[in-house]
Formats: C-alpha cells, structure tokens, sequence
C-alpha cells in the first residue's frame, strides 16, 4: 500500500494506517504524505519508511513506483487527503494501474465522481471508498436480518448523525480538520451533509438495501460567518414506500459521534448506535426485546457478523477495527485477483465507487431540496 | 372531583383517578363513569361511591350534583373519555359553574378547541389539560435551565414519539384504547399525531418555551384499511430561527411509550427520555456531561424540579407521579381560588385551554401540510 | 387506617400515605402522628382528617378507636416510627384487636421480634412488614421465573445496596432520618446492615426462595465519631449450596439508592436494579440476553407481575407503585377476610412478621460475624 | 518481535499480534508457534513470514535469532502460551539476552515468579506482562485522578469480573481455550482466580495504588468434574483501611467479560467497566455525576488518558487498542533504551515482573484462604 496524504497533524491517515496494519494483511511500503516534500520526508521517517519510497507529490508516487518490479511496488494506494484532492490522485492511480481505497465523500462534485465511475469499469481496477461503518460486525447482522426478512418488509427509518464539534467557529482556531471542512473550495457543496450526511445516507441503504428516492431537505448554518450547512435536517422516501428522518449536525452541543440507526418493519424493529457498536437491539411484534452482542464465540450472529469480529463477545472492538473490516476485505480480495483466483464471495464486502457516486449524488439532492419550495426532490445517481 | 368516562375496561380513567389520589389533596365524589347506566353504577360501586353519586350521564351528573350544597357537591370534573366526547361535558361543566379537567387532545376540532377557550374566558373557571409529561420533574428541570440561559440561545430541537403498539392492526382484536383511536368520528382528524405527536409538540413548546412557526409534515398509515395516520415526520421551524424534527409513531415495532426529547442550544444540550424520566443528561461546549437525577434531596436542581418530587433520589418516581404533578398543581390553585386567596404562583403550573388550541391547531396543520405539495405550512393558534 | 408516625417532617410517613391512597381501597381515617399532641395535630389538619380522630399519641389512639363502631373505626394501623417505636404500638395494637402494617426493620431487636411473632400467631390478626422492594412486578417475574425453573438450579446471587447519603455527618446538621438512624438507643445494633443490608437479605430470599444459610461479615464505619456502621461486605452461603455476596453502603458516595440483584443459575441468569425497576435483564446459556419490561400489556409477562402493575409499558411505575403493591395486597386480602371469604391467594403476597423476623436474625448475625474471627457464622430464625 | 505460542487455534496469540502491529512501531519478525514444527510453519506461512525465521522450538528460536546480526534479529519475545509454558521461555529468553513480553498469568506458580523477578533485576532486561485492562484510557484517567485527590482518601473498592462461558463444561467438547484452563497441570493452582481474578486484583491495585493486604476468599466448583475453582468471592482489606469485595466467575451465564470496578472516598467515586470502556462515571458528594468520555479531543482528560487514546471521543476504542497501549509503551521505551536514550516516562506505563509475582501471590492466598477457616488471611508478595 502506497499513501496520498495523511501527513503528521492528519486526523484521518492516522486511522487508515491502523487499519490497514491491524490483520497484517496490508504493508505500508511508500507515501506521498504531503503537498510539502520536507514533511512528507518527515512522515515518511516517523513511519519507519526507506527515504526513497517517500515522495514530494502523488505524481512522483505513481511515476515511480510503476516503475519498480511487481512485488515489490505498491499494489493499491490509499488516498485519504481533504475532498478536493481526492479526484487526481484516484484518477491518476487508476490510469496507472494501480487498485484505489479512497477516503469519503468520493470527490468534489458528481461531476468527478460519475467520471471516476467510469474510469474503474473501463480499468478493472477495484476502487475501494471507506464509508468505514458498514464495516461493524452488528451492521452485517442487522443488514443480514433485513435480507433474511427477520423484520418483515421496512416501513420506517431513522438514521442520525449528530456531533457537536462545530458548535463554535473551530475553523478560526486554526484547527486543521475544521478548517478545510469549512473551506468550499476544498469540501465541496455541504458540509455536514457532505462529512457525515453521506454516512448516514450510506448506512441507511446498506443495510436496509432500500435506495432512498425522494427527499425533503432543510440545511441550516447556524454559526455565523461559515459558509456551508452545519446542519440539516431531511424526510425520506425509500424505495419500496417506506419512510423516514435522516438529520446530521455538527452543532449538536455535547455529542461526539453518535451515528446511529432504528429500522422499523412488519414483525421486527432493529437499533444500532455506533458509540456503542457492539450492540444490536432487536425488537419484535411479542415479547421482549433481545440484545445481541459482538463476539466471535456467539453462535446465534450470522456468518458475516462472525468473519468481521476478531475476539470473543465482551471484548470490545471499536472504530478501528470495523474500518480495518473494509482494508481487510478489500485486501483479501485484491490477493485473490492478483493469485488470479475466484475471490470468495464473503469478503466482496466493502464500499465501492457506486456507494461514491450515490454519496455525491445525495450532497447535490439535499442542497437542491434545500433550496426549493417543493416539498419533495427526487434523488437519483 | 366528579368524573366523566372511566368506567371498568378504560385505561385513562383509572390512571386520572390514581394520579387524583395519590397526593390526598382530591377526592372523588361522584361520577358518570359510562354512557350505560349500568356499567356507571358498576363502575361506582368498585370505587365505594355512594350510589347516589353515580350517574347515569354527565348531562343527570352536572344537574343533581349542582343541587348539593356547596362543600358537600364536586368542585371540579375531570373528563377522560374518547376525544369526541371532550367538548359536549366540558362545555356544560363550565356553563353550569364546574371547573374541568380535561384529557388530552382537547376537542375533537379546533372549532370546538377555540369555542371552549373562549368559555373559559368567560366563565373565569379553571381549565386544566393532562399534558401530563410535562408534570415530570426533570422536564420543569430542563425548562427552568432553558429560561435561565443555561444552553444559551437555542438552535435544534428534536423530538420523538415511537410506540409500537398499532403496528398491527389491534382494532379489529374490539381492544377498546385501539378502536375508538382508529375512528375518524371518535378521533378527528388524525391519530398518532393526534394521540401522541401533540405531547410532543407541548413538550417541546413547554421546555424551550418557543413556538413551532412552520412545519413540513409526511403522515403515513402504514396498516392496511386503517383510515387515519399511524406515523408521521415533520420538520420544525421556530420562532427564534431554531429549527427541528418531530417524530411519532404507533407502528414502530418494539417501542414502548419512548416520548423523548433532545434540544441544542448555543453552549449547551439537554436531553430527556420518558422512560427513564428520573434522569436529564446536560450536555457542554467542553467538558463532561453532567447526569442530573429527581431526588427531593438534590441541592443542585432548581425550585421546580423539587416541588414536582416527592422522594428522595434513587427512589424512582414514574407516570403516575408526573400525572399527580398536574392534579396536585390544579387542586393547590383551586383551593387558593375557593379560599378567596392569591394562589401560589409556583403552583400555577399545569396545561391550560390555551395549551389544548394549540394542540388541536397542530394537528389541522400536520394534515394540511401533509397533504400539501408546498414545503413549509404557518403553524398559527 | 390509622398511622402511628409520619408527622410534618417524615420522609417514610407520607410514602406510606401515597401507597396506601394510590389504589382507592384504603382511607386514612385517623393518626398519632407525633409523640407531641401540637405536632400530630398539624399534621392531622395537613391530612383534611377531622380533629376527633387526630390522637396525641397511640395509646390514646387504640383506646379511642376500639370504642368506634366497626366500620367507622380503623380496620389497622400503620406504624412509621424510627425503629425503637415499632414493637410497642405494634403489640398494642394487636393485644386491642387491630391488624398491623409496619415499617421495617421490624423492631429494635430480636427478642422485640419474636415476641410480635408470637403474638400474631396468638391474635390470628394481620401483620405485613414493609419490604417494599419486593412489590415490584419485575421482582415478582424474577420470583416466579426461579420457582418455574427457567434459569435452573442457583448458582450465585450477588445483592448489593449502595447510598451515599451518609458520606460525610450529616446526623451532626440535624438532618432527622440521619440523625435517629445515627443513634443506637434508636436504631438497634446495625444500621447500614439494618436500615438497607435487610432489605437486600429480604430480597434475595424472596426472589430466589433460598435461605441464607451462613454468612461471613464484615462492618465498618467510615465516618467518625459514629457509633453505628455504615458500611458492610459479606459472604454467603444459600441452603441449596449456591452462595454469593451481598454488600450495602451509606457511604458510597454519588449512589443514591441502587439496589439491585444478580442471581446465576446453571441455564440462565436475572439482573434487576430498583432504579430502572421496570426492566428485567434475563440471560440465557446460549443466545442473546433478553429485556423483560414492566406493562400490563406485555403478554410474556407472568401473572403476578401483571397482577401488580397498573399500566402499559413504557409508562413507568416507581418506588410509590411498588409500595402500594404491599398496601394493595394487604387491604384486599384483609377485605376478604373482614367479609368472612377466602383471600384470593393471587393477593397473600406481601413481607409478614416472619419476614421481620428474619431480617432482625440477619441483623444480629452479621454484627456477630463481624466481630468474630471464624470465617462464617450460622444464620438462623 | 519474535513469538512463542499464538498457533493457529490460539485466542490470545492473534490478539498479541494485532496489538503489536497496530500503531506501527512493531514488526513480527520471527516466531516458535507451536511445540509441533508443521503447525509452527503453517501458521509462519499464515503471517507472511519467510521459512528460515519459522522455528519448530522457542529453544531453537532463542538459539538461532542470537546468531543474527543486531538490527536483524528480534529485539524481544513475545510469550503467549498457555500458563505452565511461561515460565521456561521467558527465562531462557533473558538468559539469552532477549527482552520479554509475557501473557498473565506470568508463570505457573510464585516460586517461579519470584525466580522470574531475580532475572530481570539480573539481567537488567526488559519485562511487560500482558495485564491488558490497564492500558485502558479511561484506567489511566481513574488512576490520575486518584493520585490526584480528586476523590480524596479510598474507603471502598467493589471489584467485579464475571464471564459465563465456563457456565456447561465446555472443557469436555475439546474447546481449546476451556481445555487448558482446566487442567491444574497447565494452569496452575486455580483456573477462576488466576485467569480473571488476578485481572480484577491488578485493576484496584494500579487504579488505587493501594495494596491488599488481607483477604477473606470463597472459591468453589460449580461444574462438576472440574479439579479447579470456577467462581470465587473475596473480602478485601487494602492497606489504608479501606475495605472491598472482589468476585470472580467463569459460571455467571450470560455475562461476557464485564470486569468493573467501582471505587468511593471520601469526597468522590469512580465507575468504570471494561464492556463500555471508553465511559468513566465521576461521581461527587454534592452534584450530579459527571461522564468522562475517552476522546484524543477532550480537553478535561488529563495527560495520560489522552496519549493512550488514538482517536477523538465517539470514535470507539476497544480491547485491541487498549492491547496495544501495553505494547506500544513497551517498544518506544525499549527503542530508547536500545537507542540509549533515557525513556520518556510517560510511556514506562506498562505492568512489569513484579506485577506478575504478586498476581501468583494472589493465587496462591486466594487458594489458602479458601481453604482457611480463619476469617482473614494476609496477602503479601
């Protein structure tokens, strides 16, 4: 694995090293860490990486690297820079051959996101983005249940993602990860429905497997002088004539990452909060509700919320390890292509570009109905 | 305390009467518990009434009881029948001199909602609505930290209603709490936002103390052959610019009685949850969250909060409680009326006919909205 | 009913009032409720009682009742004083015909205890003892789920009774439940272990219908100058081989009043904590622990905890409705009685003298545990 | 790093390597996987690791690496193996030069131990023992705090773990991690107390910084056929007079692995539990409680919590991360050590050898006591 971005005060490269590193299936060989060739040096040597696999810019990465023997260059990099930043480097890696995992929302605009579309079908690359929390083991089981009908046909659903980060003018703190967030240049459209929005949308659809298709919107900006949402609020129209609430905030005082999910169906209710991950509420029409709980010694989780634990029930796994679950199949996958086997089926589980393109899609949706006095927008992608 | 409706297979009634008794300051007198003469006098004889006492209508009620002499006779009615059966005794419990006490939502419409303010005005005789979550000690709690500035200017507000009681359709089982709510003719306009969404929306408006201006609402009824709304989503505007989301529903599997409500302001959050109501969590722009409990005995809550409790913390006080909480408040301030003295303001504290138009003034809107193309509807009483 | 106790400033006295007044069976008819006549009086004008019927102490009270008419007179009485006061009005008001209801720990000692033992048996009369927290519905599922075999043969029970309340002297600051509770003359030979270690022993051989067989104690005093403990941890053994532990503090500072239980057996297990009393955590050998909760509509629920709960899930009953449990199950079976019918067994569910008896043993034996050297000491009624 | 243990059926050896690998500063090198060659080459070949550094013995491995040039070779050993195969390794181990990193219990019985801690002072070498659960953020934080004061002299320490796994005699269907732990000529002199209940007497040891110096232990066998204890209850007196409960259980059904701890002073309490970790209650004597959240961002969090966690508050850390901690600690002291550097002692945070003697002290008096019919036994090391 090869690195864009991720330098030393990033939050996000941080994790998408520990992640990749967890199951000692991915090696970290080279980077391209900063748009500053001296601080990627700098990153490059705090990783314990030979001086001549840390690059001055991407470009130089993907130049080079082609040029060392199979085996040894890298065979996918990871691009985990801000928004804006995202489209080249993916672009260039894949028209130089090289499998993408990209960080999210997939691009700047829709725009650079159909076109990164099309460029994976026409390479036959494998593009990889990481709406890491469908990589938790109870966001398998629940998704699971919803396919084998334990629920019954999906009537309603709630998804909120509310953080109170933003409350005050972060950006002018100087504080990195809420500058560029701020900045529309480098974030794109939206803001908290660009940041956080998508991952609510995301899990949503994954695990329900319901496209949203209609929705209402009301974007707000409540700390003054910012020009993006740092709110919002929006009613669901999902495929199958269900409905629901999906809100984001990054105002909500108090609250650190509270991503979290209720599904109501005919005969059964789920629940999941991501603060708590491993924990899935199921409820049903009689009787109590039951708690089923991360473990891999727990034979009543299904096979897939088993093949994404590592350790028995009551020992906690956490944000790292689900978003270690997306490098890991994506990894377990890419050897299998690169063996030149059939990759098996279980662990062609990971977010893909399509997930990218709806993700873009829904920014451009909201902001629209935001705007408009029409009670609905269809969303399409 | 006379009442009306109650009578032995009701839910609301028997709940009315232990809130009622529970503070030793009411007791009940007489009653028309049912329109069968019969089932009344049963209904009277469980309660050691005198058979005197027990009508066979509220209409015989008013009339015989007005002909006791004072002190002996009802000083108030309490009404607990189904919401179409509110006005016609309200109405002539005030045109014959009875101060009322009244389920929830007021009337069957808001003509009838606005006819009886204008009664009461006339009458000068007291008005109390059962809103009675807001009788619960950590709701005067949050209420008072929000008149004080505690959370600073308010920006989101969400709030819930999830049952999941109607989730199939129980009407057709003759269970009584589920026929006549699934009436149009006994009902009025809409159910579950009739039934519960207006608590939400008095909870909301008491704790933040700011009004609902617009709303955007999506009812759905989501079992088959039912002709009134079983769930409904609606986005919130305020009248300081804050905005929200209110949602409830009966058809949310699993869920209990789970009215819960979290509100953001500038440098503060509270949140409440009904079914833990002993407990509001205060969020910070920094620093911990803070686990405030009830509890007779905890210096740290304001006036409010420890004149609505009763014990001392850690001994759970519960819906019975905060129901008595509104008939206690009610008797305190009529008996001060009737002693010809200034009634306490503190005690001055329970849901008044101004309360109940507005309730029935949000259900016409949520039923336009609803049915509306346009985003936002005025929601004006 | 009468009550001995529970003047202006009693905490226990007016809990009592609000479970007995919450069902509408029992009516507060006449009081001594302060060994000074002035203060009973206040009191008595408080509790709308007429004068004639408000005593300057119990003695005058029993004699002036018996000479009522039946019917007009008390049916019992409802003792309320510090512990020393519990033993003598309670044998006079056998020794003149009335039924006891009495506040626990039942006497001053264990000698006090036997005597009143033997002098229900003797009168035939009625005698609960309120170990409120048995009155639960939840504990009652818990009960009745052991004696159904559902989590098979006990292992292990784990009781534990944490306060805070006495943390620092507050008996010095004239706090009235602290400052008897702190006076051995008052008190009797326990207090933390007495106050609140009987109710987790009456708890614990009421859920799981095992005997304490031997027990090894260990008491202390935290808070200096106090003669009493205020603190204990011990070990048991249960007469079926189970054993477990069983601690209650008052210095456990930031606990309010947190009760609660753990028992394991060899195919499940049942966690219940009184401040969320309306949850039951039941958890299985295999599969997923599930959530029993507290309504009257809750099918899956057992008779006994329907039987003792007044409303639909999610509407939370407390510390009140429990107690009045006690109250209710006591005045129906005594109605029964007075009108000469076989008490419906569903209703003889309530703590008795012999309860009492037990909890003034367990006293006894763990301050003698305390003080030995041997590892366990016999505890025997 | 090399291995010993950690075969291809191992919990603990998979978890010691993810927790190596996560933050990037520890690289497997080599390993001794299990004491038959082929397994050991299956899983070298498993980890990617190349043939020649696969070794079929720890013998061989210490004996080989030795012969590697510095830089090349392992720097240290890390000893997964079941109990009675700690000791052996580690001791060859140091005598070849090796630092160590060992799972708990540190060896088979305290003669070992002892033996153990003479080498390290000997050999001047470094030793982490694996007490995994105080490499927790939120440990770390209880820990400062009551160094610091912040909840003034201890009086009280519930320390609880109870796992049910144990609860049907799992040992007999040939589960590999149930078979050893319950042969006494694997695991030592208890199987319930030295798995867990050493975890448990560690967690108050390092939270409280205060030695027990008494116990009152009551271990037993519930499942029958089983040599060694499998639940076990102790009363604890700690070296400042505070005084405690300590249980551990492999039979409570349905519990996963919920070691908690609750600590009282005299001004303040702390609650954590290792299922939700990343939560520490503080508790106060007025007030309302207040929830530390673990969070990179979380500026009331004092030095330590924060360079133990990886991630802002929300972003959940679990087991692995709290694995890695202890490891992470270790490397980058080893690495100034072997850069001759002085360590920063910020990170010479990490149990040690002497931890290890005095939890198979603790084993050993546990059994004793047990056994005891005196009340009390003293616990030294």
């Amino acid at each position: 694995m090869g690195m864009v971005g991720g330098g030393r005060d990033a939050f996000i490269g941080a994790v998408h090293r520990m992640a990749a590193a967890l199951d000692g299936q991915i090696e970290l060989v080279c980077g391209a860490f900063s748009s500053s060739a001296e601080k990627s040096k700098a990153t490059g040597n705090d990783l314990y990486l030979p001086e001549s696999r840390v690059y001055g810019s991407y470009e130089e990465m993907f130049e080079k690297e082609k040029q060392l023997p199979e085996g040894e260059r890298m065979d996918f990099v990871s691009i985990v820079t801000p928004n804006y930043l995202h489209f080249p480097p993916a672009k260039m890696a894949l028209e130089n051959g090289f499998h993408v995992v990209c960080d999210k929302p997939m691009t700047f605009n829709l725009t650079e996101a159909k076109e990164l579309a099309q460029l994976v079908e026409k390479t036959g690359l494998m593009f990889a983005l990481t709406h890491n929390y469908t990589g938790y083991p109870m966001v398998k089981q629940a998704r699971d249940m919803i396919k084998d009908g334990k629920i019954g046909k999906i009537r309603k659903v709630v998804v909120e993602y509310p953080q109170g980060w933003l409350s005050t003018k972060l950006e002018d703190t100087g504080q990195k990860q809420a500058s560029w967030r701020a900045d529309p240049n480098k974030t794109g459209a939206a803001n908290s429905m660009g940041d956080i929005g998508t991952h609510a949308e995301n899990l949503s659809e994954y695990i329900t497997g319901l496209k949203i298709v209609d929705l209402c919107a009301d974007l707000h900006t409540y700390v003054e002088g910012r020009p993006l949402d740092d709110d919002g609020n929006v009613l669901l129209k999902l495929e199958n004539g269900a409905t629901g609430v999906l809100h984001a905030s990054q105002i909500s005082v108090g609250e650190e990452n509270d991503l979290n999910i209720r599904i109501y169906g005919e005969t059964g209710g789920l629940e999941w909060h991501q603060q708590e991950p491993n924990t899935l509420v199921v409820k049903q029409l009689e009787g109590p509700a039951t708690i089923y709980r991360t473990g891999a010694n727990h034979g009543y989780l299904g096979e897939s919320a088993q093949l994404h634990t590592r350790i028995p029930g009551g020992h906690p796994e956490g944000f790292i390890e689900a978003f270690a679950n997306i490098y890991r199949n994506f990894a377990v996958t890419l050897r299998s292509k690169l063996e030149g086997k059939d990759p098996d089926p279980k662990f062609i589980d990971f977010p893909t570009v399509y997930d990218g393109v709806r993700g873009m899609a829904f920014i451009e949706t909201v902001v629209a109905s935001s705007k408009s006095t029409e009670k609905w927008t269809k969303f399409k992608s």
